[in-house]
């Protein structure tokens, strides 16, 4: 097997504290979202730095979100700090940049073509959020066919409870989600 | 808005008590996904048929139930009684019929090229199951830009929880989950 690492959303405007679209609960994967990456690298595993980004005229961001993002202080607009990976896990040299404009990170993107290209067959999930775009980028991996991996300890929900009935339902399609540490042990 | 009514899996091999894919608690909607589909078409509102379909050499299903699939019993298999639609669903004619090769509605089917001919831009879903082809429908629909909308009491899971959790994560990706009397009123 050929295992990418796909790290989600991990930007400021959704991980620092009082950020316009701050999910709870999301800055305490950080050090293991770096142990991950870094582990990653020293591996040659190729790593895909996926984020979110709206165009400042609202015209790329979903229609439920719209007006709220037009109207109220808008977020993870390009250019912006806001928009930029949070400063510990700053993308290497030779990393993907991969921006999704909605929940998965197949959606819309050239992510598929690269994996295809570069023969991936296996894909590590990590970052936030559980039942937003970990579970739309996860069901459309398991949906192409690629054996597909969640690394609990290293992705974030707003709540415990969000988080663990999103592990049994991902499960449920075929999602193996484990730690970092048995995830590790097995590469 | 224009609507039109997705209703999802009601097949005999995921409804009939004893089916090789049964859905526990699936067969108890089926009164109301008879009442919601003869309300459309008294409306004219659009009805499309999904369901999912296995070739008999498992070359279409999804990898991790290959195996499962090709060891035991078969199910879904085109030509099948199994693979049809429950009797008190029957389509008719002038709806369509839309072959699904996994969760969402929308992956790799003619779905969304319909949709956009007929100026559809309100989508209503019924059927099952909560966690896999209800929420990857409903999450490609408000990712397309689609108004959204879950029937719930013509929409079931394996069981309440499941159902309660999904509920809860639809509703926060901006997708109305209402019953078909709450609905009905507002069309």
């Amino acid at each position: 097997m050929k295992p990418a690492l796909l790290i989600i959303d991990m930007q400021n405007d959704f991980l620092l504290p009082g950020a316009p679209a701050e999910i709870s609960g999301a800055i305490k994967i950080v050090p293991a979202v770096k142990k991950l990456l870094y582990f990653c690298r020293e591996r040659k595993i190729p790593v895909f730095h996926v984020i979110r980004q709206y165009r400042y005229d609202g015209s790329d961001i979903e229609n439920f979100r719209r007006e709220g993002f037009l109207q109220n202080a808008r977020y993870l607009v390009p250019g912006t700090p806001g928009a930029e990976i949070i400063s510990e896990l700053k993308p290497a040299e030779g990393e993907y940049i991969i921006v999704k404009p909605r929940f998965s990170a197949f959606f819309c993107t050239e992510l598929e073509l690269i994996l295809k290209r570069i023969k991936i067959d296996d894909i590590v999930i990590c970052g936030v959020q559980y039942p937003n775009c970990i579970r739309a980028t996860a069901l459309d991996s398991v949906s192409y066919d690629y054996s597909t991996t969640v690394i609990t300890d290293a992705t974030a929900g707003a709540d415990d409870e969000i988080e663990v009935s999103n592990i049994r339902d991902l499960m449920n399609i075929g999602v193996k989600c484990v730690t970092f540490k048995e995830w590790s042990k097995q590469i």
